[in-house]
């Protein structure tokens, strides 16, 4: 996923007092451009949540009996309607688990939900993320094929 | 919008050490009983998460061709099955910014998601409001005709 | 709803500034363990979210006319896309109040939205509780035949 220079500097950020009030630009992608925020400005382990909108978006499920995630592509846009997620460590760098609500941007106001694995920003998303303050880390689950919180 | 005064004295809030923690009553008008609490508390900045359910609901999607938002009125009552949103400042005026999935009240327990331009209370709303210790201010941007965050 | 003895242990917490970050594990209960949590940490009010997937879920919505909820089952596994909650005191017992967006696990990634009575974790469910620093107390309203917040 290449993302220009430009793009990166186009977001915005704020630290509050537990946390920070990020708002990314429009043709940002979402994952790569918080990850990078959470490497430079040091966030480990967090949660957070976040409106907006997006275009070109991987969203889909984990499929247990093929132990492999399902994705969909929806070219958009389509409103957040929500969008929760949590910062983890694994192998000592931030993953970002991020599942959303999109709602499509016609009469039918119809939604498609679940884990999301890219998304462009497409005119704003509005982001607010809460520091935690323990260890938030992950690892391989052998029951279910998942890095899952070993907290 | 009108709204009778004995549903504004019908809303309850407590502070909690980072903000507070709200119950709508019914039939209060969510966007306008929002922002007058924010007016009164001298809340600027915030973000909020609620859930609880609503009736005559105009909700939708910002269309980037067009330059303006598209609403959809649904009669409800639906369930609130997630509401996220955040309080900046307009022109020194408290803005709320929220989205929702909303669920259908009938076997299908379908959803529509977006934009709330207005939504009353059909039984009770019940909000936690964080408070964002910084400065989130909104102004007008050129490239989509959006009042967006410039923090 | 009875739950192994084994399945109560699965579950992992960490206590945060603010609050508890909860890992809950395959096959555990979501509302009974999460309730057996607050009464064993003593947390009796607070906010929370939480991500993963659920199977053999009761999700509906109230019926004010008739004053009941109805609720459907869905048997999943559906992908938590939403969900949103808090923790409230009923006769001094704590009292789980959620709602979720639940997609399906299939090419539509279609949504189910409403209130949650029961749900069981079907890979994991990662879960943010903030804690409210003031008494969030139910009651029973007659208007609605709800157990509505008296804060």
């Amino acid at each position: 996923m290449v993302r220009s220079r430009a793009n990166i500097n186009n977001m915005q950020s704020v630290q509050i007092h537990n946390g920070f009030f990020i708002v990314l630009a429009r043709g940002e992608e979402l994952m790569a451009t918080l990850r990078q925020f959470c490497e430079a400005q040091e966030v480990h382990w967090g949660q957070f949540q976040a409106i907006g909108a997006v275009e070109d978006v991987e969203i889909g499920y984990y499929d247990l009996p093929t132990r492999q995630y399902v994705f969909h592509r929806e070219a958009g846009p389509l409103e957040v309607a929500s969008m929760d997620g949590n910062i983890s460590e694994l192998d000592e760098r931030p993953l970002i688990h991020a599942h959303a609500v999109l709602s499509r941007c016609d009469e039918t106001l119809s939604c498609v939900g679940g884990h999301i694995r890219s998304a462009r920003v497409a005119l704003t998303l509005e982001i607010c993320l809460w520091q935690v303050t323990q260890p938030l880390l992950r690892g391989f689950d052998e029951e279910t094929g998942l890095n899952l919180l070993r907290i």
